[in-house]
C-alpha cells in the first residue's frame, strides 16, 4: 500500500502516527552523527601494527635507499607495486604521495589552471570560463574544489553503471570550456555506481572539443567489495591509450579507508606525459614525500594480497552495518513505497531518495531529534538538488546499535515529511 | 701573500702548480657530493626511536581525539605547543602540517595567486605583475616557486645581519607589484644571515605601496645553533602587529632537519586573519594532516627542551664538519685572499665567494674532477649571479674524511679558476 494510493484520511492518521513517533524519537534526546564516510574504530584497529613500523632498525627501500632523508618524488617502488596491481596500472605511471588523494586532486587542478595541462593551449585561469561535467549525485569535495576555483559545473545524471552518456557527449563535443569530468568509477560516492568497460570506452573515446579535456577519475573505493560480486579496476589508461587519448585521464586512489583514514598513502596514475606533467610541478613544491610511511604501509600491506585480505576484514565489520540500514529502511518505507535506496556492493554509502521536495526537511527533522546527516542536497554542486529529494547515509561509522536507532529515526522523519507534504499539497 | 700581489711570473707558476694539482685531482677519480643540505645518517640515527612510535596502542591525542581517522586541520595540540614556544609564536596562531614547509610556501603562494590574500583587492593572478624581493645570496626552491608561478624576482644585497634595508624600503613603499619578500631570518641560506630585531622592526613597520604586501619569514633554521651565541626566535608577529601590519608575515618552519627530513613536521603560523585564511583553503585541498605523524614526534620530542637537546647532539655532529671546511678554505686560499667565505653561527650553509667572473669555471673544473657541488649563481634567482662569484657548501652530509677531500679538492679547483683568470686577463 503506497503512500499515493492512501486516501487522505488514512494519510492524515499516519501523519498524526509519525508526529507521536517523532515526539518520542526526540524525547530520546539521541546523539548520532551519520554525516562523513568515516571509518570505525573496529576497522582501523585492524591496521594497529602500523603504529610501531617500519620499526627501529628498518629504514632502507629496496633500492637501498635512506627513506629517512629528502628525496624520491616519485615514492617507494614497494608500495607502488602493490597499489599498480590494484588499480590496474603500470607501476612506472604510478607515483604515491602523502595522507589525501583530494590534495592531489586538488594540485592537478592548480596545475592546470595556473600553468596549463598537458595538452593545454594556455592556463586555464587565462580562459574566459572552464566548465566540470558532474554526475550527480556525486562527491561534495569534488564540486567543493570546482567552487573554490571558479570552475562552472553543469549536471548529468548518473545510473547505476554510468552518466547519461548522451549527455556527457553533447556537452564534451560541443563546449570547448568543458575541461573535466568527475568520475568515482567504482561503488561511486554516495550511490554506489560502478562504471562498465563500455561506458569507460566510450568516455576515454568520445570526440572533444578541448584538446585537453581530462577524466578526473577517483578510484577512491576500488577494492572496498561488500559483496562478492567484485567489481574489477579497469585499465582506463590503457583503454585511453587504445582510443588515442592517452592524455585525457588522471587517475586518483588511496588508502583512506584501507588503513588509517588520516595516516594514509596518496596516488596518482596518468599516461607518461601526465606523470611527468604531474611530477615536474609537484618537484617545485616537495623534496619528496614521506617515504617512512610507504615503507610503512609496504612493510605491514605485503602485497595485493595482503590487501585484498585486509579489505575482506573490513567487509566482514561494515556488510552488517548496510544491512541493518537497507533492512529498516525496506521494513519502515518499502511498503508504502515512501523512498527509494541504494544496495551497494561496495564503497561507503547509500543514497537514499525521499519524496521530491522533502530532503531539507527530513535532515531539520533527524537534526532536531539529535540524528546529523550530510546535509540535504551535498551531492550536488552548489549544495542544490533540483528536486530536494537525496539524502546520503554513511553507515560505517557508527556501532550497528546506535545505526540502528539512527535509521529507526530517520525513518519517522522520512515518513513525517512525506505525509506532511501530501496533506499540504 | 695575495693574489692580486703577484707577479706575472708567479701567477705563471701558481697556476702550473694548480694545474699539475688538478690532474692529481682528477685521478683520484673521487665520488662527492655537496650539493644539497641534507642532514648525515648519524643526523638521522639520533631520531631512530621515531620508527617504532607512536607504539601499537597509542593513537589518541591529549583531546582523545583518534588520530589514525580523519579530520584535525590545525594539527596536534601537542606538536604545536613544543613549536610554539620554540618559534615564539601563540599556540592558537600556528598550524601544523605535513613534511615539507616548502609545500605551505607553494601553497599560500597558490592560495594568493588564485583567490588573493587577506588584504588583497583582488587575486594576485588577476594583476599584470606580481614582484617578490629577493635578498641574495638565497634559497633556490624559494627562487623557483616565483619563476614556477611567473612571479617577478628583484634582488637586493643580503649582509650579516639582514638585507639592505634602504633598498627594500624604496621597492616596498614605490612599487605596487612588490607583494613578497623572502626571508631566512636565522642562520640564512646561504650565507648564514640573522636578523636583528633592528632589521625585522624596519621590516615589518615600513610603509608598503601594497596593502598585501607579505614578508614569507621561512625560519627553517630556528633552533640549528652552531655555537653559543644563540640567535633568539625574534616575536616577529607581535612586531608586525605592533607596527599596525599584523597580517604582513607568513612564517615558516618545519622540523625537517631536526628528526628525519623527508617525514617531518611543517608549520605555518600568522595573525589569526592569516591563519584562518590559510586554514580555509587547506581545508579544500585535504581533511587533515598526518596526525599520527604529529603524535609521533610529540611523543619523541616531549617539550622544548627535547628539541633543543636534539640539536645540541647535531651540533656535535655538525660543529666539526664547518670547522673542516673553514680550516682547509683557511689555509689553501685564505693567504693568497682567493676567496672569502661565511663563518656561521647555525643553519647548514658555508657561502663561499671565489674571484669574481671564475665560479661557474670552478663548479665545473669540481665536477669533472668528481666533486658535485650546487650550480654556481643557484643561490640567485634564475640561477644568474651577477658577479659569478658564489658558491654554496653543503658541509652535512658527507663524512669528515669525504668532506676534507672534496674542499681540498674544491680548493684547488678555486685557485686554478682564479690564476687561469688572471693570467688571461
Amino acid at each position: 500500500m503506497s503512500l499515493a494510493s492512501l486516501s487522505r484520511d488514512e494519510l492524515t492518521a499516519l501523519h498524526e502516527h509519525q508526529t507521536k513517533a517523532y515526539d518520542q524519537l526526540v524525547e530520546r534526546g539521541l546523539r548520532l552523527d551519520l554525516t562523513r564516510g568515516k571509518p570505525a574504530a573496529a576497522q582501523l584497529d585492524l591496521s594497529n601494527a602500523l603504529l610501531a613500523l617500519p620499526g627501529e632498525g628498518d629504514y632502507r627501500d629496496v633500492s637501498g635507499a635512506d627513506c629517512r632523508n629528502y628525496g624520491g618524488t616519485q615514492g617507494l617502488l614497494e608500495i607502488r607495486e602493490i597499489f599498480a596491481e590494484l588499480l590496474n596500472v603500470p607501476v612506472g605511471q604510478l607515483v604515491a604521495g602523502d595522507n589525501a588523494s583530494l590534495s592531489i586532486m586538488h594540485d592537478t587542478l592548480v596545475y592546470s589552471l595556473l600553468k596549463g595541462a598537458v595538452d593545454s593551449a594556455r592556463p586555464w585561469a587565462q580562459e574566459e570560463k572552464i566548465t566540470f561535467i558532474c554526475p550527480v549525485p556525486g562527491y561534495d569535495r569534488h564540486f567543493a574544489l570546482c567552487e573554490q576555483f571558479g570552475i562552472e559545473m553543469v549536471t548529468v545524471p548518473l545510473g547505476p553503471d554510468g552518466p547519461d552518456l548522451d549527455a556527457v557527449r553533447e556537452l564534451v563535443a560541443n563546449d570547448p570550456s568543458v575541461r573535466g569530468i568527475w568520475v568515482v568509477p567504482t561503488y561511486a560516492n554516495p550511490n554506489g555506481a560502478v562504471y562498465t568497460e563500455e561506458v569507460t570506452r566510450a568516455l576515454v573515446s568520445m570526440p572533444a572539443a578541448a584538446a585537453d579535456f581530462k577524466i578526473f577519475w577517483d578510484n577512491a573505493y576500488a577494492v572496498h567489495h561488500l559483496t562478492d560480486r567484485q567489481a574489477p579496476a579497469l585499465d582506463v589508461l590503457g583503454l585511453a591509450e587504445e582510443a588515442g587519448n592517452p592524455n585525457r585521464v588522471f587517475l586518483f586512489a588511496s588508502t583512506s579507508k584501507i588503513t588509517f583514514a588520516g595516516s594514509g598513502v596518496s596516488f596518482f596514475a596518468g599516461s607518461p606525459p601526465n606523470v611527468d606533467w604531474y611530477l615536474k610541478h609537484l618537484s617545485k613544491r616537495t623534496i619528496g614525500p614521506d617515504k617512512l610511511n610507504h615503507l610503512r604501509h609496504a612493510r605491514f600491506l605485503r602485497d595485493a594480497d595482503g590487501v585484498r585480505d585486509l579489505m575482506a576484514r573490513h567487509r566482514s565489520i561494515i556488510e552488517p552495518k548496510f544491512q541493518i540500514v537497507t533492512d529498516i529502511l525496506a521494513k519502515r518505507l518499502g511498503d508504502l513505497e515512501a523512498a527509494t535506496w541504494t544496495d551497494p556492493d561496495g564503497g561507503y554509502f547509500i543514497s537514499l531518495d525521499v519524496a521530491d521536495g522533502t530532503a531539507t526537511r527530513v535532515v531539520a527533522l533527524a537534526k532536531a531529534a539529535g540524528i546529523a546527516m550530510t546535509g540535504a542536497g551535498a551531492a550536488f554542486p552548489y549544495g542544490n538538488d533540483p528536486r530536494d529529494r537525496n539524502i546520503r547515509i554513511a553507515p560505517t561509522f557508527p556501532s550497528p546499535d546506535e545505526l540502528a536507532d539512527a535509521i529507526e529515526g530517520l525513518s519517522v522523519c522520512v515518513l513525517l515529511a512525506a505525509t506532511e507534504k501530501l496533506l499540504a499539497d
